[in-house]
C-alpha cells in the first residue's frame, strides 16, 4: 500500500469507567470503518484511562480491562480497519506488578502485544511502582508496510540507556505507531514537536503519535495527536483539547507533502485558558457533580475562576457567592455582582460580618472565663482593637464554612481560587480559602492570572476592569494590600519560577535577577517561605497542572530545618 | 585484629538541620573515641536526615551536607576510631540527580565512598526520582579485616537482578557495615531479622546493621541496630526507639558467642504505642511547636491521642478541649474531664451549642431570603426538624474552627484524632475533625485503638473505662452510633486489612472471611467506600505510619469510576 487512511482516535477516557471507555472506543472504531480508515489508533491505557496509580496492580481492575480488550478484538472480526489500543496486561509470573501494554488488533485477533519499556518515574510520573518494563520492540508487516509500536516514554529515550526506537529502526520499521497519555504543561507542545522531528529524522521512520485528551485529577491531557514523516516534517495535526476521530489521508509516495506548522498559540494565554477549562469540566463531570460554587471576593483570582467555570460548565451550573466581611471594600460586593451579571450566573450575598462578630464574641468570652494559665495573644496585632492573624484566619474560615455548607446542602463542588504565587508563599488559609474540591489556579502565577483575565476579556469583557486594576488585597484587615507583606508580583513570580521550576539556589537567582535589582534578602525570604508553607499545600485539594513543575510533581518534606 | 569494639551510632537526625546533625555526630564520635571504639557507625543520610525527597537535588543542600562531611573527616584526624556515615554526593556528570552515599573515614581522610545501588521505588520510597544508582561494591582492608559496606536497600536484594551483597561476598568481605534509614511498621522488625539472618548465612559474612531512630512527617524509624554473625546468629541488639551510641565488644574468634533473641514485644501494642509516642514527639519538636491541642469527645480515639501526646511531650504541653454540642451525651464532657484529670493536662470546655444555633440561624435565614431557584435539602434528614448531613458537618467544622482558633492564638499544633477505619470509610469531616497538623491514629485500625488503650491502662489506668466501653458515636445526631452506618469494627477492620494491605479482590476477601459469615454486599460496600473517600484523605495532614500499607504509600486516583 502506498496510500493509507489513518484514524487518530484522540479520546477522553475516564479512569475506571470500563463500560464508558469501551463504548467510546467501539463507536470510534465503527466510525473509522465507515470512513474507510485502514487504522484506528487509541491512546495509552485508553481502555482503563490514565493514570491509574495503584489500580494498575488490582487484579479485578486488570481483569475488567482484559474483558474490554477481548470485546474490542471481537468487534473487529469483520472489519477492514486495524486497531491499536492501550491496555493493562498481567505482569510476568511471580511479579506483583502489571504491564503498560499495547495491542495491535486485526480481524478479531490480537496480532501483536507490545509492552512499554521505558517507565517514567519522576515529576508527576511513578510508573516503575506499578509496571514491569517490557523487553524488546518487534515490528510487524502490515499491508506491505513494516510497522513498529511504542508507548509514550519509549520515544523519550534521551535519559535512558535502552532505546526502543533504535531497536525498531534496526528492525527496519517504516512507520512507528506511538500511543500516549502525555500530560499538558505550557512548554509541552513545543518539546513534543522537537522530539518527534528529531527522532523521526534520526531513526529514519515516520511516527503516528496519538495522545489522549481530558483531565484526571491534577493532570490535563491536551491531545494534539500528529503525523511526522521520516524527514521530520509534520504532515498532520489534530486539534488541542478536543475529542474526536481525526482522519488523515497519507500518500506515502508523495515527495513534497503539505506540512502543518506548530500553532502560534502554544504556551500562550489562550492555550492555558483552554487547558484550565478542560481541567475544570472533566473534574466536575467525571466526578458526577452537577454544579459548582465559588466564593467571589471582587478580586481577579475568583473572577477568573468563575469565568473558567462558566466556560467549562455553562453559566447555569455555576453559583457565585460573595461574603463581605468587616474589612471588605464596597468593590468586593459590587465587582462580584457585576461579574455575576456579565457571566449570567446565580449570585448570592451572604455577609460574614454578623457571624464573625458573634463567633468572636463567643471566643473572647471563653478566653476570659477562668483558665489555669493566662493566654498570650499572638499574631500581628499589638494593642487593643487590632486585628490578629487569628482574626484574619477566622474570617477566611467562616467563608470556607459557608461554602461547605452550600456544598453539602446543594451537592455543589467548591472550587478554590488561590493562585500559585499565594500557595507558594502560604498567603492562604487552611480550611478557609483553601477549602474545596478542586484548586483551579493553584499552578498559575499571579502575573499569569492577569494575562489570562486580559485574554478572556478580549473575547468578551466579562471580568470587571476594577477587579483587574485594583491592587490585590485579602481584605482581612483595614487597608490591607498583598504588597504590604509580599514583594511585587512581577518580581516574586520571577523568583518563584527560578526556584520552583529551575531549582536554582538563591545565589543563582540573584545573578539572573541582577537587572531587576532584587536583593538577596528578598530572594531568601521568598524561598524560605515556599519551603515553610509545605504543610499548607499538603492539605490542598488537587491543583490543575499547567507548568513544568507543579506542586503535585514536587516532593518536599514538611519537617525541614534547611534554610535556602 | 580479633577483637573489635563497635559503636553503633543510632542517632535521631532532623531533615535539613545540618548544624544540629553535625553536632550530634561529632559528639557521638568523641564518645566512641573515649570509650575506645574501633568503629563509629551512623545511619543512611545521617548528615542530612532521611527522607529528604526533592531536597536531594538542591545544589545548596548538597553543598551544605558536603561541608558537614569535611568537618567530620577533619575531626577524626587524631582519633583512633574509624567513622562510617551516610551523606548525599553529587550525581555523575550531566545528571540532575544526586547519590545516596556512604563515607568510610579514618584519620581525617575519606578512605572509601560507596554509593547505594538499589534504590527503593515503591510504597513510601521514591529514591529513583532523586538518586542515581551506584555501580559496584568494593571491599577494603581495615585492621586486618576485609570489610564491605552497603546502604539499606542494597541488602534487600530479592526483587533485584543486581545483588550488591553477592559482589561483596565475591570480594571476600568478612564483615559488611550496613547503614540504614529503615522505617517502622509493625511487621518490620521480624522481616528485618529474617532477612539479616538469611543474608549473612547465604553470603558467609557478618553484618553490622545501623538504623536511625526518630520520625520524619509520616514515617517513624525504630532504630533496633544489630550485629549478626556469618552463621546468622544475632550477637547484639540496640533498643528500639531510643537514641544512643550503643557499644558492642565483639570477639571475632569466639566460637559460641552469646546470642540475643528478637524481643517478644515485636508487633505488640507496647511497640506500636512507643512508635506513636516517638512520632508525635518528633513531629512536634522538630517543627518547633511548644504545645498541642486536642479536641476531646469523650470517645476512645481522642482519649488515646491525648494520652500518647502526654507520654510524648509531658502533660504540661498538652491542652484538652471538650466542645459539647447539641447531641453530645453527658459522657462527652464527664469522660473528657476525667481523662484530663488522670493525665494532669489543662482542660477547657468550649461548648459549640450556642455557636451552632447561631450559625444555623444565619444560614437558614440566608436560605429563606429570595433566591432565583428553590434550594433542595440534601443529606440524611427527611422531614422538618431532622438532622441533615450538612448539619452534622457543621458541628464537626465548628469544632475544627475552635481548635484552629486556639492553635493560631496560642501557637499550639492541633492533633487530629481519626483512626484508620474511619479514614477508610470517610467517616470523618473535612475541615472538621480532620483539621489539624498531624493525624496520630490515622494508620491504626479501630480495633487496634482499643488494644492500645487497654495496653496503656495496664501501666496506669488513665483512659476512663467508660470511653473504652461505650459504643462509638460521633454524637452529631440524637442516639447516633457508628454501627448504624458501619459494619461492626471487628468485621470492618478485617475487610480493610485484606483490601488495603493485602490488595485482595472482594471475592478473595469473601473467601477469607467465610468463617465470619460476612456477605459480599458488606464487603463490596466497604471497599467502594474506601475508594470513594480518597478525596478526603488527599486533604489530610501527615498520618503516622505503623502498618505495612499506610495511606501515604497507597496511591489512588480521586476520579475513579471503578467499582471493586
Amino acid at each position: 500500500m502506498t496510500k493509507i487512511r489513518v484514524g487518530l482516535g484522540q479520546i477522553n477516557p475516564t479512569v475506571g469507567d470500563f463500560s464508558g471507555n469501551l463504548a467510546k472506543i467501539l463507536a470510534f472504531i465503527e466510525e473509522a470503518e465507515k470512513k474507510g480508515c485502514d487504522l484506528a489508533i487509541f491512546p495509552e491505557l485508553a481502555i482503563s484511562g490514565y493514570p491509574v496509580w495503584d489500580l494498575a496492580i488490582k487484579k479485578s481492575f486488570i481483569r475488567e480491562n482484559l474483558h474490554s480488550l477481548e470485546t474490542i478484538a471481537k468487534a473487529t472480526r469483520r472489519l477492514k480497519v486495524s486497531v491499536v489500543v492501550g491496555y493493562i496486561d498481567h505482569g510476568p509470573q511471580g511479579s506483583t506488578k502489571s504491564r503498560n501494554a499495547l495491542a495491535w488488533i486485526e480481524k478479531g485477533k490480537v496480532r501483536l502485544r507490545q509492552y512499554k519499556s521505558l517507565l517514567p518515574t519522576y515529576d508527576v510520573f511513578l510508573e516503575e511502582i506499578f509496571f514491569e518494563p517490557g523487553e524488546g520492540h518487534k515490528t510487524l508487516s502490515w499491508r506491505g508496510i513494516r510497522l513498529g509500536t511504542a508507548i509514550c516514554e519509549d520515544i523519550w529515550d534521551q535519559q535512558y540507556s535502552i532505546k526502543p526506537l533504535q531497536s525498531l529502526s534496526r528492525n527496519r520499521a517504516q512507520i512507528v505507531v506511538a500511543i500516549n497519555a502525555s500530560p499538558y504543561h505550557k512548554e509541552k507542545a513545543r518539546l513534543r514537536d522537537e522530539l518527534l522531528k528529531r527522532q523521526s529524522k534520526r531513526y529514519g521512520f515516520s511516527i503516528i503519535y496519538v495522545n489522549q485528551i481530558g483531565s484526571q485529577d491534577d493532570l490535563i491531557f491536551d491531545g494534539r495527536s500528529l503525523v511526522v514523516d521520516r524527514k521530520g516534517r509534520v504532515l498532520f495535526r489534530a486539534p488541542a483539547f478536543e475529542e474526536g476521530l481525526f482522519v488523515y489521508d497519507w500518500d506515502l509516495k508523495e515527495k513534497n507533502p503539505k506540512t502543518v506548522p506548530l500553532p502560534a498559540s502554544v504556551g500562550e494565554p489562550s492555550e492555558i485558558y483552554q487547558a484550565l477549562v478542560l481541567g475544570v469540566r472533566d473534574y466536575v463531570t467525571k466526578n458526577k457533580f452537577k454544579s459548582v460554587v465559588i466564593g467571589l471576593s471582587g478580586g481577579i483570582d475568583s473572577a477568573l475562576t468563575a469565568t473558567l467555570a462558566c466556560d467549562a460548565l455553562g453559566s447555569d451550573r455555576v453559583l457565585g457567592v460573595t461574603m463581605p466581611g468587616v474589612y471588605s471594600s464596597e468593590g468586593s460586593w459590587k465587582d462580584s455582582e457585576e461579574l455575576a451579571k456579565n457571566l449570567g450566573i446565580e449570585f448570592r450575598v451572604y455577609p460574614i460580618k454578623e457571624k464573625y462578630n458573634a463567633l468572636l464574641h463567643y471566643y473572647q468570652e471563653e478566653r476570659h472565663s477562668p483558665h489555669p494559665n493566662p493566654l498570650p495573644i499572638l499574631g500581628r496585632g499589638k494593642g487593643e482593637g487590632e486585628i490578629t492573624l487569628t482574626m484574619e484566619n477566622l474570617q477566611a474560615r467562616l467563608r470556607g464554612l459557608e461554602l461547605m455548607y452550600i456544598s453539602n446542602e446543594e451537592g455543589r463542588l467548591v472550587l478554590t481560587t488561590g493562585n500559585k504565587s499565594e500557595l507558594a508563599m502560604g498567603y492562604c488559609t487552611l480550611y478557609g480559602d483553601m477549602a474545596g474540591g478542586l484548586c483551579v489556579l493553584g499552578d498559575v502565577y499571579k502575573t499569569d492570572v492577569y494575562r489570562l483575565a486580559r485574554y478572556r476579556n478580549q473575547i468578551k469583557p466579562v471580568i470587571p476592569q476594577a477587579s483587574i486594576e485594583k491592587p490585590p488585597s485579602a481584605e482581612l484587615r483595614p487597608n490591607q494590600k498583598d504588597q504590604d507583606s509580599l514583594p511585587p508580583y512581577e518580581i516574586l513570580d520571577e523568583i518563584l519560577k527560578l526556584y520552583i521550576e529551575k531549582n536554582l539556589t538563591r545565589e543563582e537567582i540573584l545573578k539572573v535577577l541582577m537587572p531587576q535589582k532584587v536583593s538577596l534578602e528578598v530572594i531568601t525570604d521568598a524561598i524560605n517561605r515556599v519551603d515553610h508553607n509545605e504543610y499548607k499545600r499538603r492539605q490542598a485539594p488537587p491543583i490543575l497542572r499547567v507548568t513544568q513543575k507543579a506542586w503535585f510533581g514536587r516532593r518536599m518534606p514538611i519537617t525541614n530545618r534547611f534554610m535556602g
